[in-house]
């Protein structure tokens, strides 16, 4: 077993089941749920997954209307420990700045969910997972998702909670285009959503970073046309240079130039050769190589592929607006000034739509040098905004401070 | 031999020649120099290369006085071939646009060179030549080179011609970092400076993506820590991503979205799979497939790393304009406002330079959505621009039109 098949109790371990406990004050349960032969998920290539897993973590307490849930999508690289402590990086949960007591997601005041998405490898299946039809791993036998399976699959598991209405959905860069497909899949279901820096269809310059690490990772000859697991091999060089690829797009050029600029590292000067002479260059190298203990490089395929197939305007004649049309939902758009990855124009036509079905919607381009990856980082003015937002939203839906 | 070994006749048959042919209504002369152990070329990390050899072309007739020689300075995976037809990809030279009778960099009055770099694989020596002190080819055994080094070298040519003086050194990217670098290091010898889209020293940003690119090499296992040749394998696939990643810095996101958009290739409907659906995918493929079989992967990571190394204020005490104080030499300083690799930004610090010593300098922004590689395009303004300022400067030189 490798590091990531110790995580969630992935391939060999399906099930449903769960433990609690509480960390920095939030009562946390991590969970799983299976869905057997009688409830495959429906996907958009046609295929039907049978049967299939969804790992989550809950924080806080469902009150007696179901009327608090938050749902928290994450992004391509993310995982459903939003809120604690990592089980492979014993790092923090990745959104631990905006999920806790008094945070902007409240876990005093809300019941809040975040599922990892299927495809995903930290417990919901995905292409490391057993295939039943050859008790191998699926590897590249695993089906193409879409971010409406992705959806259709967290909708599933909602169901089977007993949870009908979501207080809010919220998600960054591909976590907002699941906010944006929960918004136009199941608008009665959602009484507000906010999508950040994200977009309602990929961009031919982000599909084309996608490809790089994806021929990055099929290059890798341990890749072994994606049944890596069978060989016993692993793909981790190919899967580091993706990950390297797409950290630049995570970040903008004005953030790298004030971090690192062309400092050296650990050196007086340039060596005349190929070490990591300037830091930038060994900040990469240490994303690559962490990368690559937790994230498997077939879901790092399967997932980049749905962000790329993601166009929300498709399903409904071509026409944005006709996704958002009769919406009761109240949204909350945000982008960040130098998110070049997903930048405010793409958000803005997400505003555009909705405004020309006048929908209620708020609209936030926040002001930092931090690029796309400022929804992930400490950024003061966006939580001041969510706090709004959410505490404003909660109001009118009856829900105690 | 692979492709590359049948090119410029290279690493076995180094020497002093020339061939001379017309074509397109051009003299070219296409000729290689080879310069002895009693005239190695001091590098700036202290070794001291020798023997070496340089292939370059030369377009039109050298004038009476010696006067009318233009230095064209070619970028990362550019060569030799400017203006005439590669004779490994069979496409027009790569500046064919700007470099002809009537065109801007008009051959029937300017005596026209264009060297292939040092370090690079089109014949100049580089790391797939023979190391005369092993009888293997170097690999990693090669010097690492600089930006220096580079133009140091082409002034050795020069001399070896008899060539003092340049009417003109014009270059675009790294084509562009050379020019500063004459300006700098021989300011007596440049009458006119023309750099394009380039940078008085290269961004954080830009050394990290030329990481990303030397990562993808070296974790080919065909790379053989860079002794591929005496292997007999070829890191093909490492630096077909490599290519791929560098090839999206190149464009603009709206070009791309122009170009491409969303649009499928050869085909009505997604395929739920990892082919090239989209066109954009099927490009980027092209794009690396087709370089691999004109370049050399350890050239690119010693010309990449010349690049992240040039930082031309770091010689003059951390004042670029120290760099130009007292030249004479006129300045035409072009940006493309769509360049984000080399964004105008970085072009007006050169220009801020050049006016702090009172240099004389004309500074143009060219309106254009064709990104980085818009130097390299048919663009109306750029040659309109080009025209008028080699025109003036040939004038004032004394040259006929």
């Amino acid at each position: 077993m490798n590091t990531i098949d110790k995580a969630a109790g992935a391939s060999d371990a399906k099930g449903s089941g769960s433990t609690e406990f509480e960390e920095g004050g939030i009562r946390v349960r991590r969970a799983s749920m299976t869905f057997g032969p009688d409830e495959p998920l429906a996907l958009d290539s046609g295929v039907n997954l049978s049967p299939f897993t969804i790992t989550y973590e809950t924080y806080g307490t469902l009150n007696a209307a179901k009327s608090n849930v938050v749902l928290i999508c994450h992004a391509l690289t993310g995982d459903q420990y939003a809120a604690s402590t990592h089980p492979l990086s014993g790092k923090p949960g990745w959104w631990a700045h905006m999920v806790g007591p008094g945070r902007p997601i409240d876990t005093n005041r809300f019941f809040v969910i975040c599922q990892n998405v299927i495809g995903g490898c930290m417990g919901t299946t995905g292409p490391r997972d057993i295939d039943p039809a050859t008790g191998r791993p699926y590897g590249l036998s695993f089906p193409v998702i879409t971010v409406g399976d992705m959806v259709r699959a967290q909708a599933m598991l909602l169901d089977r909670l007993g949870i009908h209405d979501l207080f809010c959905v919220i998600g960054g860069s591909m976590g907002g285009m699941q906010v944006l497909q929960w918004a136009a899949a199941y608008p009665e279901r959602v009484f507000s959503a906010i999508p950040i820096a994200t977009a309602a269809r990929h961009s031919a310059q982000n599909i084309a970073f996608h490809e790089v690490g994806r021929q990055a990772i099929m290059a890798d000859p341990e890749w072994k046309q994606g049944a890596y697991l069978s060989h016993g091999t692993n793909p981790a060089k190919g899967l580091a240079v993706a990950r390297m690829a797409a950290h630049i797009t995570y970040l903008s050029e004005p953030a790298l130039h004030r971090k690192f600029g062309r400092n050296l590292q650990d050196r007086d000067a340039i060596t005349y050769g190929f070490d990591a002479d300037f830091q930038i260059e060994s900040y990469l190298r240490h994303q690559g190589s962490t990368f690559v203990d937790r994230f498997d490089a077939n879901s790092y395929l399967y997932i980049t592929r749905a962000m790329d197939y993601f166009d929300l305007a498709d399903d409904f004649g071509g026409v944005l607006a006709n996704a958002f049309r009769g919406t009761t939902s109240r949204f909350c758009v945000v982008s960040f000034t130098s998110d070049w990855l997903f930048p405010t124009s793409d958000n803005r036509q997400i505003v555009h739509a909705l405004n020309a079905v006048a929908a209620n919607v708020s609209f936030v381009e926040i002001k930092t040098d931090k690029g796309h990856d400022a929804f992930l980082l400490d950024e003061p003015e966006m939580f001041t905004t969510l706090r709004g937002f959410i505490d404003s939203a909660a109001r009118t839906r009856g829900l105690a401070g």
